[in-house]
């Protein structure tokens, strides 16, 4: 919750899309609902359609039908179709609660029209929740167990790829043309068996894996580095897990081994680096200097780039990619207990590319490793 | 695209989390981009490392990069953190383009500084993209193909129960006691094999599918009704399926017979009232008017509902949820070619739940069926 003096917290969104709506309430509600602070007290107000459900097992004091506000709502204002702005004016009066503070993706809509109703509503500068940048034992616990799952989907990617045979171009396991995707069905598996879901999943080799956000689709080569970058939901926390490691399934070229090296060099420079109050840009820093000392150039050219074009880390928890962030362009002071991804890459096309991620917890001194995967990378 | 005198899309917003973003772009962006439209030509502003595989593989006609215009905002607001809004104002100067169209979930911490920057933002009442409501045949098969898998997913837990032996209060699997958790793992795996991530997938029997958005866990029990609500997201596609069956496996009671004769009456009803030009609410109304003349009451008491307490149907696309709805508190004409689950449902602890769910694309006669799977239910 915001501090004494900041308004208490108003929010309009879904579990599935906002991240700050489940660290909130501790319950899943697929479609958007309201929910707000006020004196502490968490309230929340949903449809006939979850009431049972989030009374039983959210972490919200006060969970209220919506239906009848619906209703008086209708009667108040005939002539427009009522809906949360119309709602939450009405809960405002009630509690005699005027002032929130609405997170940055606050819906516009709902903002125009509570602004017209009179709501004194803050966006937040940042977090809406700025607790949930630092995590908990328990958080940091439910984030090794995302990173669990990562590995687990590591160790299928492996196999297959060790038991694969070269035949000429292909790579050939149990009969067939081993592909990007029989890799992530085999990584989905093996995920899904221990309770998460690995959406989106990267295993893309060669010259794809020179764009970090291509997912990569066809035949893995010979020879040619894989990235995988694995990024987990549990299903029971609803925390992530996210590792990247590359593999090559072959003989690596001498500019293979090159950058693979330089890029687990950056990333034990950008490890050593981290501490609480260290500079996220600090630390990114440590990375760049690592390549730029091994020759390895970043250029920004008009169809895309190469080298080393993306941030050195994020935080992980609910979402993704959320605070604190470590890269070239934004001051990040790191705090205590905050978790981040460590994930240096390097992107050369005609070479490939090489991304390996881990994923820490910010102490005082080095870094509490929250990810384990070994990192043995070219399968003769 | 919004028509002649509406003012051109802006959107800030990632595809994960805004369906209309994907609907524009055709592309996968995980990180919140700008995109807007001018002139009938889509432009998107992305980073570098999105922006080889933006440029190559999207439907916008112009891709420029975040960073030269990142560089430039510092340099006029050196105060300030310059983010989206700061970069919005610049390309709205260099492209003499200051009135745009905002969807509702438009970031409110965005559109506050686009207003303090003098843009003239409006906010779009209802959908950004009307055209999304309506589906090309396309779109439609894209559909078909979700409910393919949903499908899949059907045949996998139907196969596990029948072949499930009754052992006192448990089903028994392959030696194991069958829990929920079971099913949607088999559910989950068979929609991977078909390119399709099936997540929040529901298998809950016994008062726990008395919660409609409750995902089930734990032991099925015999002669217990267990609601399987599948909807996949296709990842070629990016749109989904969406079904749902109640299955029992044992012997069903009069009461539980009932309510399932009930639900799937009502959707026959409710089928036969859709058709282009007629009301979301009416189609509702055949579907209460079925379980009202068969004397299954709806009550909301304080700890939740019972009986008929959801919609019965809303349209599907890039989204699970979006226009049209079909309930009884809005009225929605459906147009020719928008594509609605029919779902109606009966919930009454002690008795179990009911929820039946196909999908239909309307047209001026009888809705198109986009989904298939039979409706036996009891596996004695």
């Amino acid at each position: 919750m915001p501090g004494k003096n900041v308004p208490p917290p108003l929010l309009y969104a879904d579990t599935e899309r906002s991240a700050d709506a489940l660290y909130f309430g501790r319950v899943n509600v697929p479609d958007a609902f309201i929910a707000f602070g006020r004196r502490g007290r968490k309230y929340a107000v949903v449809s006939a359609l979850e009431f049972g459900r989030v009374r039983k097992m959210s972490d919200f004091d006060v969970v209220l039908p919506l239906e009848p506000y619906l209703k008086r709502a209708k009667e108040l204002w005939p002539q427009r179709k009522p809906g949360a702005a119309e709602v939450i004016h009405l809960l405002a009066k009630e509690y005699h609660q005027s002032r929130f503070t609405v997170p940055e993706d606050f819906p516009a809509a709902v903002y125009e029209k509570l602004f017209e109703l009179g709501l004194d509503l803050t966006v937040a500068d940042g977090a809406l929740f700025p607790g949930r940048e630092t995590k908990t034992p328990a958080e940091a616990a439910a984030i090794r167990e995302g990173n669990r799952c990562s590995a687990l989907g590591f160790a299928a990617a492996e196999r297959i790829l060790r038991a694969s045979r070269i035949g000429g171009r292909n790579l050939v396991s149990r009969g067939r043309v081993l592909t990007s995707e029989i890799l992530k069905f085999a990584i989905e598996v093996a995920c899904l068996e221990a309770g998460a879901v690995s959406a989106n999943t990267i295993v893309a080799g060669g010259d794809q894996a020179c764009d970090p956000h291509e997912r990569g689709s066809g035949p893995l080569r010979p020879h040619e580095l894989v990235i995988v970058d694995i990024f987990p939901r549990v299903g029971a926390s609803g925390y992530h897990g996210d590792m990247t490691r590359t593999f090559l399934r072959g003989r690596a070229s001498d500019a293979q081994r090159a950058i693979v090296d330089a890029v687990r060099a950056a990333q034990l420079a950008a490890l050593k680096a981290i501490r609480a109050g260290a500079n996220g840009r600090d630390v990114h820093g440590k990375v760049v200097d690592v390549f730029t000392a091994r020759g390895h150039v970043t250029k920004h050219t008009p169809r895309g780039s190469v080298g080393f074009f993306h941030g050195t880390g994020h935080g992980l928890g609910l979402a993704v990619h959320e605070p604190p962030r470590m890269n070239g362009t934004v001051d990040h002071i790191l705090r205590k207990n905050s978790v981040v991804t460590v994930e240096p890459g390097l992107y050369y096309p005609g070479v490939g590319g090489c991304r390996i991620e881990d994923v820490v917890q910010v102490t005082a001194a080095a870094p509490r490793m929250l990810s384990r995967y070994h990192y043995n990378w070219e399968f003769r």
